[in-house]
């Protein structure tokens, strides 16, 4: 692409590097910026780099944080006592966003796939272990992908603590909400008659 | 969205903010931004606020420029006696990368267009006239939307400069070129016909 100019060169450059941009778009972002009023695309400037330097993970459950603990590990609203693993922050964050959670998370990040050559070493179960070990953790919630990888990840977690009395539960799996069961896969029809659930009146 | 750490927040409502960003991939590129490399993010932050900061605007044909005059406008392997006027920076950067051009450009920063409140005045037309009066200029290019706005600007411009001995010429409109022809508009292709160029053996 021909710019005039190195410096709007650099920001379409440097545009083009996020995933599912384009030069195209990363153009059409960097004129958008250009056309923004100077503080503020100073302050969109200033708010990534900070993310990058500031942010932290949580040393208990792996969530991104802005200190040692997480706000959700240090909250007296939320319970302790009961976690939710699941696979990276995106999903804790869409489990956040339903506002029918009030636990703790524990992040994986990733789930066991021997493809992509990711074994239980390369995840956070050690860490999930020692939570378990401290007595502190009653329950656990397995929010993991309902695919091979997932249900194995679930196995070797519930192997490792299996002499720790703690309840494991998996998300509820089935048709979605508001879909047509004509159009539901087999798959997920199939398994939500054998794992239907009774009626309550 | 609920997000445990305040600098990815503000990093994602900043993310978003940019057009045809929601906030879900704006969360998506604020996590590639936190799994990046530090260095890297602190160049791409850099080279967006360099850009606002630095670039100008070249005071001859308004594109942007690292300097008072733009590479374009310096360079004296460009024909400056031919000017290609465009609407905006976009179109001149379209027409660049086709590498068929060897002239100069003016940008208008817009069309008129009575609709949205934008007159002759809102224009750079008064130092497109001044290039001409300066007696540069051999050929005007009107490169502008074949639109009833880009025709209304190109006859505007015709008048202000009816007084001086310059060529003008518009872009060639007609059917793509790959396109075929069941599915090329009517008006286009009607067009097409009857402005119908010889054919060169």
């Amino acid at each position: 692409m021909n710019i005039s100019s190195k410096f709007l060169e650099n920001a379409v450059d440097a545009l083009a590097t996020l995933p599912g941009i384009g030069k195209k778009t990363a153009l059409r972002l960097a004129l958008h910026l250009l056309n923004t009023d100077a503080q503020d695309v100073e302050e969109f400037s200033k708010a990534i780099s900070d993310m990058r330097k500031h942010i932290k993970f949580c040393t208990k459950c792996h969530n991104i944080a802005d200190d040692e603990l997480c706000n959700i590990c240090l909250s007296h609203k939320r319970d302790q006592s009961v976690v939710c693993v699941v696979e990276g922050i995106k999903d804790a964050i869409a489990i956040e966003n339903t506002q029918h959670y009030t636990g703790t998370y524990h992040i994986l990040g990733g789930i066991i796939s021997p493809i992509e050559g990711i074994g239980p070493n390369e995840l956070n179960i050690v860490s999930l272990v020692e939570r378990i070990k401290s007595g502190e953790v009653k329950e656990l919630i397995m929010a993991l992908s309902p695919t091979i990888e997932g249900d194995t990840t679930i196995y070797y977690i519930a192997k490792q603590i299996k002499d720790y009395t703690v309840n494991i539960s998996t998300i509820a799996r089935g048709v979605s909400f508001g879909g047509e069961l004509e159009y539901a896969d087999e798959l997920t029809l199939g398994r939500s008659i054998v794992s239907r659930t009774p009626y309550k009146q």
